[in-house]
C-alpha cells in the first residue's frame, strides 16, 4: 500500500471536477467531447463477462441518460454551447483485462467477498478527445467496475447534450486503503430493505468496500435466524420489522454485485437484551432498573458468557457473523448466575470472557471469515486473539497507537470524526438540557481533514487498513437516513481511496457535484452550502 | 388571553395520547369505540358550507382511512381486540356553529387571513361512548376546522379496525396564543412548491397559524415580481428556481384553506445582494470582498436606502410584503453613494433609515397589512414605528423585555430555542473546525421547556402574541426539509396553543404518536428515540 499526498497533486490540476473519490493518477485536457446517442459499452474483449458486470454496465448507461447533472457554474454550462456544437462525439467505451490479469474471469461479487487483503481494485481509464473509443483496463472484474463508476461521473448535461470539457482524460487509479466502509445500526430503529439497497448504491458510487451491518442490539433483534426463530419473533419490533433470510441474502448479493462486502455484526456479550425476549436464561440483568446503573442506554441486559450453555448458544448463533463486545461490569457483578458460573469454573471474569471469545472466533475462522472486534477486547480485556483479527478503533487516536502496537490491523471508526449521529441532541427522556454525548456534529470538512495516521509510527500506520463512518440510529429511521449520511459519508470514502492529504477547500466543489449527482439518482443528499456558493467555488471560503 | 398551566392538568389525566397540541380542556373515558365503515361527517346544520371546509372534511375522512396508526404499546393494541369486538360504532360527526356565531358564514381562508387579533379558533368536540353522533361546535369556520384536526388525531388502527379506547371524549379547546408559526428561508436554497405545500399540511395538523416565508435574501431572489421581472430573471438560481405569480397565489390559497396566513418577507435594506443582479444601482457593496468585512455571510450587499430612487424602488417592490432590516454599518460607511445621499439630504444614517422604513410601512398599512420587523429596528435603530407593528425577537430574552417595554407586540423567534438549523456544523468553506454559530442543536425538549414569558412582567407578557421555529437553509434543501423540521417544529406549536407549563416527559409519548402519524401522511418526521422507548412511555427517561 502506498499512502501519501497524491490527492493534492491531482487537485492542483483543477480538473475532473465531478470525480469522487479523486483518482490517484489523473490528467485532463481542455477539449469538449459529447456522448453519442449511439454510445455503448463494449465487452467483446472479455470472454463470458460475468452477469454482475453486465448489470453494472446497464446501470452505468442508465445513469449517463438520467443523471442530467448541470455543471456547477453560474451559467450552468451555457457558455459551452458553441464548443459542444463542434465537439467530437464518443460512441464507445471498451472494457478489457490488463496484462496482469490471471486469465480466470471472476465476478464482481466473488472478488468483493474475497479476503480484504486479496482484493484488486485498480484500473486505468482513457477518454481520447478525438472521438475514438474510450477504454477501461484492469486486472480484475472489480477493477473494471471501479473504472465504470468513475466513467459515470465524468459527464454533465446541457440541454440534453451529455458532455465533458476536459478531454482527453487519462486516469490510472487504485485505492490507498483496502477497507472503506459505512456502518448502519438497524436495531435502535428499523430500516426497510429498500433503504439499505439504496444506501448500498450510494456507497458503490464512492467506491466503498464494506457495509458494516450492526444488525441487532439491546433494543431489537430484527434478523431471522432459522435455528432460533424465536429471536426475531419475540425480539424484533414486530412482524414487519424483521429481515428474513431472503432479505439478508438479497442485501448480501446486492452489495456484492456493487463491490461491497457485508460485515454482519451481532453484539455480544453486551447489547443483547433483545435476546432475552426469547431466551431469558442467557441474559444477565435483563431490563434491570435503573437502567443507567447497568447499561449506557436502555434497556440493560448482557449475555451470561460465563455459562457453558450460553456460550454454546452464542457460538451457534454467530456461526457466520462477527461480534462486538462492550461489557458493563456492574451488570455481571450483580448477576448471581454469572458469579456462580465463575465460581464453579474457578475462572476470573476476563478468563471466562477469553474462553467465550475464542469459541466464537474459532467458529468464524473455520468458516473462512475474518473476526472483527471493537477495541475494548484488546485494550480493556486483553483477550487472546488471532493475528487475523481486525480491530475497530472508535474511542481515540491514542487507542489506534495502542492497538497497532500489539500488531493488530485496525479500522478507524473514531467517534470524534466518524460518528454521523453526533450533534443531534440528547434523546433520553425528560432531560431538556441534554446534548449529544459526542457533540459537536461531525462536518464533512472535519472528517475529511482527520488524519488517520497522525501520531502513528510507520509500522503502526502500516496496520491501518482503512476507515468507516457510522450511523447509530437512536434518532434516525427511514425518514432521515439519506440526509444524515449523504454526502458526509463520502468524506472518508475519499480519504481512504485517494489517501489523506487533500484540503477541504479544493474538495468542496467536487463534493457539491457528488451530492447533486446523488440527488439526481434518488439519494437525498443534503445541501452543504447555499447554491450561490456551490456555483462559485472558493467565493464562500472564510477568507474570500 | 389566558396563559397558564392547563397543559399539566390535562396531561396528568394520561389521556388522549395522540393529541398534539394538547387541548386546553379535555376529559376522556375508558370505553372502546370503533369508527363505522359508513362513517360520515355531517354539515347539514350549516347553510352553504364554504368549499374549503368541505375540502377539509374530505381530507379528514381520507386520513381516517389511510393513517392506519398503530398504538404505541408493546403489543401495538392486540390486547384491545376483545373490547373492540363488542364496542359501539361511531357513524357520524356533526358540525355546527355554536351560540356565539355571528350568523354570517365565512370560509376558513377568509378567517385565516383576518388580522391576527380577530381570529376565532376555539371549538368544542364531543365523542360519546354509545355510538351516538359526535359533534364539533364552534363560533367560526376556523374553529370547526381546528376541531376536525383534533378529531383526526383520536384514532388508532388494529387489523383495519379504526378505534379509540378513551371514549367518551369531551374537549373544549382554544389557543392560548394567537401567533403560532414556522419560518422557511427559500433564498439560501430553493424549495419546490410541492415541498412548501407539504409543509403547510404538516403545519395545519399542529394548528399553526402563520407561514413566515423568508422569500429572498442576498443569495437569490426566487420570487417573480411582475413589475420587476428582472429581479427573479437575473437574481434567482435559474429558471427552474423561481416562484411564479401563480405559484405564490397557489401557496397563499393552499395555506389559507388550512387556517394559515402567509407572512411574506423581503429582506431590506440588508440581505439584498441578489437585487444587484438586475438593479446594481440600488445596492451598496454588491459582492464586495472580503465578504466577511461587509456581511455576516457571503455575498455582501445592501440597499442604498438613503437614495430617493432606491427608496421609491423599494416601496414599489414591497407594496404587499413585509420587511426585515438587519444592517451592516461598514458596508454603508464604505459606500460612496450612500455617504453622498446622506450629505445631500443632511440626514443622519438613522434618520434616513427611518424615512425609508416609514415609506415602506405606509405602503403596507394602506393595503391593510400589519408590518412586522425584526427587533434591531426597535432596539438598535430606534425607528418610528406604528403601534400596529409586530416585532420578531430573535436575539435574547432580555430583548423580549426591552421591546415589550416599548409597548410593541412581539413574536418569540429566539435563536437559542427556535432556530432549527443550529447544530449542523459550519458551512463556510475551508474551515474544518467550524461549528454552527448557534450550537448546540435545538432539541424538541429544549424548545418545549423554553418559557416564552420568563422574566417578563405581566404587562410585558401580555404583549407576547406567540412564537415560531425557523429554518435558515444554508445547509438544507428539499432532501432534508422534513427531517430537520418535523416533529421538532411541533414543540412550539403546542407551547403556543396549549400554554407553557407542560413537561417534556409527559409530552414525549404524544409527540412520538404525532411523528408517526406525520410519517403515515407522507411527511418525513424523524425518530426521537429507539422504537423500543417509544413503545414504553417513561422507561427511557433519564431516571427510569
Amino acid at each position: 500500500m502506498v499512502r501519501g499526498t497524491l490527492l493534492v497533486v491531482a487537485a492542483a490540476a483543477g480538473a475532473a471536477s465531478a470525480l469522487w473519490p479523486l483518482p490517484t493518477g489523473l490528467s485532463t485536457g481542455t477539449k469538449a467531447l459529447t456522448l453519442s446517442s449511439h454510445f455503448d459499452i463494449d465487452t467483446s474483449a472479455i470472454s463470458n463477462p460475468p452477469q454482475d458486470l453486465l448489470d453494472a454496465i446497464t446501470r452505468t448507461k442508465g445513469f449517463l441518460k438520467t443523471d442530467q447533472l448541470q455543471i456547477l457554474t453560474v451559467d450552468r454550462g451555457a457558455s459551452f454551447a458553441p464548443q459542444l456544437k463542434t465537439a467530437k462525439s464518443l460512441s464507445s467505451l471498451v472494457l478489457s483485462f490488463d496484462k496482469g490479469h490471471s486469465g480466470k474471469v471472476t465476478s464482481i461479487s466473488e472478488e468483493a467477498l474475497d479476503k480484504i487483503e486479496n482484493r484488486v481494485e485498480g484500473y486505468s481509464l482513457t477518454v481520447p478527445a478525438d472521438g475514438s473509443a474510450a477504454t477501461i483496463k484492469a486486472n480484475s472484474t472489480l477493477g473494471l467496475f471501479r473504472g465504470l463508476t468513475t466513467f459515470g461521473q465524468l459527464w454533465y448535461d446541457l440541454n440534453n447534450v451529455t458532455y465533458t470539457v476536459e478531454s482527453p482524460i487519462q486516469i490510472t487509479d487504485g485505492p490507498v486503503y483496502a477497507y472503506r466502509g459505512f456502518m448502519l445500526d438497524t436495531a435502535r430503529n428499523f430500516f426497510p430493505v429498500s433503504d439499505i439497497l439504496r444506501t448500498l448504491d450510494a456507497m458503490s458510487w464512492v467506491k466503498m468496500t464494506t457495509f458494516h451491518w450492526h444488525m441487532v442490539d439491546s433494543q431489537s433483534f430484527p434478523i431471522e435466524v432459522p435455528e432460533f426463530p424465536e429471536l426475531s419473533a419475540k425480539g424484533s419490533y414486530g412482524a414487519s420489522f424483521i429481515y428474513s433470510v431472503d432479505d439478508v441474502q438479497n442485501i448480501v448479493s446486492y452489495a456484492a454485485a456493487r463491490g461491497i462486502d457485508v460485515l454482519p455484526e451481532v453484539d455480544t456479550p453486551g447489547h443483547t437484551t433483545s435476546i432475552a425476549e426469547a431466551f431469558p436464561e442467557h441474559i444477565a440483568c435483563a431490563f434491570a432498573t435503573p437502567w443507567a446503573s447497568f447499561a449506557n442506554e436502555p434497556p440493560a441486559g448482557q449475555l451470561r458468557f460465563a455459562n457453558a450453555d450460553t456460550a454454546n448458544f452464542t457460538a451457534s448463533l454467530i456461526s457466520s457473523i462477527s461480534s462486538r463486545f462492550p461489557v458493563n461490569m456492574p451488570c455481571y457483578t450483580a448477576d448471581e448466575q454469572t458469579q456462580a458460573d465463575l465460581n464453579a469454573t474457578g475462572k476470573t471474569f476476563n478468563q471466562a470472557l477469553d474462553t467465550f471469545m475464542q469459541g466464537n472466533h474459532a467458529v468464524l475462522e473455520s468458516s473462512g471469515k475474518t473476526p472483527v472486534v471493537w477495541e475494548e477486547m484488546v485494550l480493556e480485556f486483553n483477550l487472546t486473539l488471532s493475528n487475523e483479527t481486525i480491530v475497530m478503533v472508535w474511542i481515540s487516536a491514542d487507542d489506534a497507537a495502542a492497538v497497532t502496537s500489539q500488531g493488530f490491523r485496525i479500522v478507524r471508526a473514531d467517534s470524534v470524526a466518524y460518528y454521523l449521529d453526533c450533534g443531534g441532541g440528547g434523546w433520553v427522556g425528560n432531560d431538556p438540557s441534554d446534548n449529544s454525548w459526542c457533540d459537536p456534529f461531525k462536518t464533512w470538512q472535519f472528517t475529511y481533514t482527520f488524519d488517520p495516521t497522525a501520531n502513528l509510527t510507520d509500522a503502526q500506520a502500516a496496520l491501518v487498513i482503512g476507515g468507516e463512518q457510522l450511523l447509530w440510529t437512536e434518532q434516525s429511521h427511514a425518514s432521515n437516513l439519506d440526509s444524515i449520511v449523504w454526502p458526509r459519508a463520502s468524506a472518508s470514502a475519499e480519504v481512504y481511496w485517494s489517501g489523506f492529504g487533500g484540503n477541504d477547500s479544493a474538495a468542496l466543489p467536487r463534493l457539491h457535484d457528488l451530492a447533486f449527482r446523488m440527488t439526481q439518482r434518488g439519494v437525498g443528499a443534503i445541501a452543504l452550502q447555499p447554491l450561490w456558493c456551490a456555483l462559485r467555488p472558493g467565493v464562500c471560503d472564510i477568507d474570500a
